[in-house]
């Protein structure tokens, strides 16, 4: 047997930032320290934090005092007036790259674009893009959207910074049929683009493939439907304990990958745990292929 | 036997211009009279002008005297600089979708843009629409032709007027993996779109489809591979007398199709020889639907 770990697995820039201006500030700060909303999208590093006294907090107003931490997916002009009425201090944890697409939305709405969107309407990094756009903003969820939209001179269409870039390709040819001039900006980041291409590429040569990340997190999410598209043997698990012998038998080559927010304890686990199943049903050697 | 015409089938209004203009310039002049290049691509059409005393001239050199008329595809601002040089009456029969296009093209190299041109190198419209780009211009004629482009910062993209819209769309999908901001201008032409749409549609309901139309013509060319993705039994003729039996063989359902330069002649002349061959062989009545 052997198990292959996907190219680019491991948690992205955004997040090691995000988790970096969490623990200095806990480290810095007497009072209460909280976060607007999970700060990254995984169960157990959120519970880490609980851990360490940065308490995740979803309703704005249960955060009373203290330090309040903005969550990597950013948030509306409108929240962070709210916290500074509330004389609390804030500390902008936003990954740079949403913050770079928050700039671009505000930027196309003063030069009163219609602007799509192109994201899941409940994830946070939305709910926020769309307070920049100044009523200009419209989420598209996927290409069936566009059908029913009337035919405009000019628009905008950006996307999710963990969009998958098929489904934003699919919504841009859609848009192309109704609309003349069409800016397309494509703000899927990097380090998603890669993620997905090393997810896909190792789907389409193993026998099952694990997705190993939380649930709510849109970019791991996208990794689960791009490998799915491919190899019906995938299987999207937030923790180890989930895999199980029935998922595994007959499988050969085993690949694992992971979202921006999957630390890599959450992939070592998912790897001894697929060992110890093989090691219980074989005598046979297992290999470990890891190109991250 | 059922004969459906497509929608959307006949003269497109460029092309009926172009022909107006090349009729009233024969009547007005008593000089020669020539167009650089064939004024449409239809060779009965071409054949009925020549003998209405309009030389269709492929060769700059062949041209030395009396009035000359732009062809309907328009050609680049070094071709009109000869010709004045030349001292040759110049009227132009650019269709005025293709002038627009060429204006575009004009205005985004004054903006320094690298002008993507999605079409075919051969075709005059793009030997015309590359002049106009001062060497910013670069034809790609399919996706392929996007991988080994390097990674830019910010493009805009055009299509040949009469392009295959899916085409378009799919080298607007590689493009976006390889810009961050892309100005995508969809300047099919909206008779080019309804007509692909029309003879799409109809591909999936006949057992066999005719596109009449001349070789050269660069839409009813796309027409012909649009129908044949949906229906092998798709026929590309110049004429009515290439209607073989063979062709015809089992098909219940016959659909014609034609390109903007088709005369609507050249597909009576198609119903007529499908509905003789159908007569030989049988003693059902034959009907004919047509959606024009």
């Amino acid at each position: 047997m052997e198990i292959i770990i996907a190219k680019n697995t491991g948690l992205c820039y955004g997040v090691k930032l995000a988790l970096k201006i969490a623990r200095e500030t806990r480290r810095r700060r007497d009072g209460k320290v909280s976060t607007l909303g999970e700060l990254i999208h995984n169960p157990q590093v959120i519970a880490d934090l609980e851990n360490q006294g940065v308490a995740s907090i979803e309703a704005l107003k249960d955060i009373k005092e203290g330090t309040v931490i903005i969550r990597s997916h950013g948030v509306s002009p409108e929240i962070y007036k709210i916290l500074k009425k509330k004389k609390l201090e804030i500390i902008d944890a936003t990954c740079p790259i949403v913050k770079k697409i928050q700039r671009l939305v505000a930027k196309l709405a003063q030069e009163n674009k219609e602007i799509i969107i192109v994201g899941n309407k409940e994830h946070p990094e939305i709910r926020g893009l769309i307070g920049y756009s100044r009523g200009r903003g419209r989420i598209v969820e996927n290409e069936t959207q566009v059908g029913p939209m009337s035919f405009k001179k000019k628009r905008a269409v950006l996307a999710q910074s963990t969009q998958d870039l098929y489904l934003f390709e699919k919504v841009v040819s859609a848009l192309i049929e109704k609309t003349e001039e069409l800016q397309v900006f494509n703000t899927i980041c990097h380090s998603t683009q890669t993620r997905q291409r090393a997810t896909s590429e190792l789907a389409s040569k193993v026998n099952a493939l694990f997705i190993v990340g939380g649930k709510a997190s849109s970019n791991t999410g996208k990794l689960y439907q791009i490998s799915k598209r491919i190899l019906p043997q995938t299987y999207f698990i937030e923790s180890a304990g989930q895999i199980t012998p029935k998922m595994l038998r007959g499988a050969r080559i085993i690949g694992i990958s992971g979202g921006a927010s999957t630390p890599p304890e959450a992939i070592e686990a998912a790897v001894e745990r697929i060992q110890q199943n093989f090691e219980q049903h074989s005598h046979e050697e297992s290999r470990i292929q890891c190109q991250r």
